[in-house]
């Protein structure tokens, strides 16, 4: 990979459980470490309802925008299920049975378990490629640039290892994070002039509260080694300066 | 209030540290049943990061779409905190400061320690309104339908009780659980069934597995009583005809 190409990724939640807030969603957090660990920044993330009008609208502004759509949930094989239905609609190509998931499938469950219902599951959109999933048979698929993975963190995280070689990344995102024993107002003007002075590094700062004492969290991210080491140069002077403690979370 | 008029809101989590992973969203969580618990719907939830397009962008498309927005993240102190200002650009208002915002924040603090930092957090769009902070002082704010809250978990929590008389819920959604020992399959024809009878009635399936056991929740939704407990009775007459158990989770 030639340096320092920029490759991008949304996720697309989808699910009314995640909106009432009876499931807290985790499947965000678990797509965005892996993605960030290959080399592929997170732009953008959509929780959505099981909306078939939805689902073809968020779709179909993301997957132009980004190198990658992950969608996850929706892929079951209940009436709220309806991913796959209308990721066929977006793309405007026919839903139908894909035959390998249909084999899959039927090896998979014992003779005549095999009914209705899992059979929804193996209808995809055309020409979708399969992801294998080692937890519980049912595979998801992706279509050109959108990978579709079920809603169960389980077995989503259970999918991803397979993915690995169909993803792209570019140069991978190396974070550093020094933690204080101060406030951020301590470090505001500070850290703001840092962060002129590096602008190729992303800076953050997020206060925490761990075993009764405040701090500090400031978090450094970007593709070059180099450019983290300066700016972390630049804020350990600062530091000193201030006689600011350094402290582990 | 009239019966059945449905409000919605947009929830826009703005934090880079979320879509690195990072950090767990759990705000989400929060507000969407907070928000659902007053009669409000979830109608979506955007994850975008702390640059001022992004968040100008976002908000003036979900803010149109919908009877509120709630913010989370970007209110405090250093360079990285950038909505109040992005929002002052969004709605084409000033961003300066708040009179109000001062003086409680400079009888919150020490004489001497109000200091630069921590009075840009009293910088807010014109004619925005306080929402009070019992946790650490720096209020949030509210422009139009458009509420700013933080990040930080804790805080954020601590805020919302005050925001209850400002918000005018619909009919409470009422939720009902019927927890079975099956699997979705199984259930899968006649739960589409009574979904197609009860077309006003949110019907969701989700999988579960607890104990070392399989299960699956069958969650009805609506505003409305009577035709929750018409649906839930369908469904009880299937289950009894397939001779499914009735669990607790």
């Amino acid at each position: 990979m030639p340096k320092n190409i920029k490759v991008n990724a949304a996720i697309l939640i989808i699910g009314n459980e995640i909106l009432s807030g009876r499931t807290q969603d985790t499947n965000t957090n678990t797509l965005a470490t892996w993605l960030n660990s290959i080399g592929v920044k997170v732009s953008e993330v959509r929780i959505i309802p099981d909306s078939e009008k939805k689902i073809i609208e968020s779709l179909n502004i993301l997957r132009k925008k980004n190198n990658y759509v992950f969608t996850t949930g929706g892929i079951g094989p209940t009436h709220d299920d309806i991913t796959a239905q209308s990721i066929s609609k977006a793309f405007g190509v026919r839903y139908q049975i894909h035959k390998e998931a249909f084999k899959i499938l039927e090896s998979y469950y014992k003779p005549g378990e095999f009914n209705e219902g899992r059979q929804k599951m193996v209808w995809m959109p055309e020409n979708a490629n399969l992801i294998l999933n080692p937890t519980s048979g049912a595979p998801g698929f992706y279509l050109e640039n959108v990978f579709c993975l079920p809603g169960v963190p389980s077995i989503l995280k259970s999918m991803l290892g397979s993915l690995k070689t169909k993803i792209v990344g570019g140069e991978p995102i190396i974070s550093h994070t020094i933690s204080l024993r101060t406030v951020e107002s301590e470090i505001a003007n500070s850290l703001s002039q840092v962060q002129d002075n590096n602008k190729d590094v992303e800076i953050g700062s997020y206060p925490f509260f761990h075993a009764g004492k405040l701090g500090v969290s400031i978090v450094l991210r970007s593709e070059d080694q180099t450019k983290i080491d300066t700016c972390n140069s630049q804020i350990l002077e600062f530091i000193k300066e201030k006689k600011i403690q350094i402290v582990d979370r």
